[in-house]
């Protein structure tokens, strides 16, 4: 088997612009992306739960993601999100990000039953693994279960490595509860498993213990900084930049994450259509446009390089 | 406008069956719905959360319902769940079914984002309305917090109502929360506003309030005794009826609904491929099924006429 490229460091879910009827905005995404890898971001997990990935259709996701290819973005670094409520569109959409070389895919477990077992979960992972059939496949696991509702277990985790080993790649843990990452680094990250944080607020802990990096909605607009302390986090000075990092995250969060993204990347890029999102979001008022980017600007952010439209 | 179809009495959420490769089964789908049509179902509510729509695909379901149709299913009597995460989608499946003539649609909200505000689900049943743009369209919304998480908050009708009084036609309450429905009964029901109750169970209160009728899932396999409820609601005797057919449910109930109904069908048609159901869902174990067929057995549970194949 070909060893793939693996990933680490900071990765963006990155945002997905839309058109004023809120179709899908090629040009903008693969703007947005490029820049994300100009200015830290060590690859790209599209199609996650702040790029809306959950209201575009199976055909956009992948019309997008060829845009990226198409646009010049390495593949190897793209680790888009295939993971639908309906197995035959995990499929279909692991196939197809297989077929175009990226990296990895980052898979949440189907969604919308709730309550099932860890054996039908089991099944799940399982059937789209043997379906796609490709050696090349590396799949990330997707816990979230503040949004999912459905989570990953530990136990799961563990048949599926056992099973799949050279396939089940490693875990975006975005489940906001530290002692779940940390029992995931302590089960599973000796053995090669890559244990993403879900946020820069766990960088830090998560590279103390084994983790690779983080997997963050904040990575949009602020990849430089948080690239810097994944760069130097045994540094000395790692805790207080780890703080300054999440004081910034909290005056985004003090919003819908979503629609602040976009408010943030519309002002700072000065393109109005940046901030729109798909019902049922909502984007910010005009209020809370002009208290965030007040709160940011007293903070000295800045995002540099932004072009427009 | 023209009048179109109104829906009342009982309508089954047709389970779907599966080859053994869990491709849809067309011809046991059509003999199914053909069947429940011939005891006692007034409708199909094909596509529902006990039809496992969220594990098909939007191809898989626009091809079943076309199935339907040719199979000599009238399309009055269907009402399609064509409620979808992604705009895009439900709009594509909702266009289509009214194109096919389908008397109605019952709609999920968008699912995967959680803590939606009124004004995003508004505007997503807007947006899917206005693009439809088709007179014939009559669209129920589908109330069912345990599994979805996002609810249709009685706020949310309202403003539907008042925009779309020709189009918003009905609700399903699977709340499983008699005061809900009670409180949509009570301000929607006297306007013509169709409330189907999410379960038997609370048919016979539905009824005395003002409502339609009920929308169930066991409606699969119990159909004709339920419809005889609806059909004597007025009936001294209505109580004990209905107290019969709860304890019946609540025997089919001890297990995890979709498999429980997929093993009755199996059972009774003998043919063991109905068993089948989609990852992340797992069929009974034999042990279940025996239970399973034992209580009912003692009830003096049949299904009849139930095809083979």
């Amino acid at each position: 088997m070909v060893a793939a490229p693996r990933f680490s460091g900071v990765l963006a879910p990155a945002i997905t612009p839309f058109e004023a009827d809120l179709s899908v905005s090629r040009a903008r995404f693969v703007r947005h992306c490029r820049w994300l890898l100009d200015h830290g971001c060590s690859g790209l997990a599209v199609f996650g739960t702040n790029s809306e990935a959950n209201l575009l259709t199976v055909e956009e996701r992948m019309s997008l993601l060829e845009a990226l290819v198409e646009g010049g973005v390495s593949s190897a670094v793209l680790m888009p999100g295939t993971g639908c409520c309906s197995l035959m569109d995990s499929v279909r959409l692991t196939a197809h990000a297989v077929r175009l070389g990226c990296g990895g895919v980052l898979m949440l477990p189907p969604f919308y039953y709730k309550g099932v077992s860890v054996e039908g979960l089991y099944r799940n992972f399982s059937e789209i693994i043997e379906r796609v059939a490709d050696s090349r496949l590396r799949l990330y696991l997707y816990h979230i279960p503040p949004v999912a509702q459905v989570p990953i277990p530990l136990e799961l985790i563990e048949r599926l490595l056992h099973r799949y080993p050279g396939t089940v790649a490693g875990v975006k843990d975005s489940s906001g509860d530290w002692n779940n990452t940390k029992a995931m680094l302590d089960r599973f990250a000796t053995s090669g498993f890559e244990v993403f944080a879900g946020s820069e607020v766990f960088l830090l802990a998560n590279m103390r213990h084994g983790g690779v990096g983080c997997i963050s909605a904040t990575a949009n607009v602020n990849p430089a900084r948080i690239r810097c302390l994944f760069d130097n986090w045994r540094d000395d000075k790692a805790d207080a930049v780890q703080e300054e990092l999440s004081a910034t995250r909290a005056v985004v969060q003090k919003h819908p994450m979503i629609a602040a993204l976009k408010a943030i990347v519309s002002h700072y890029s000065g393109d109005a259509q940046w901030a729109a999102v798909r019902p049922p979001l909502v984007e910010l008022s005009a209020e809370d446009r002009r208290t965030l980017a007040q709160s940011l600007n007293a903070r000295g952010f800045t995002m540099s390089g932004l072009g427009r439209g």
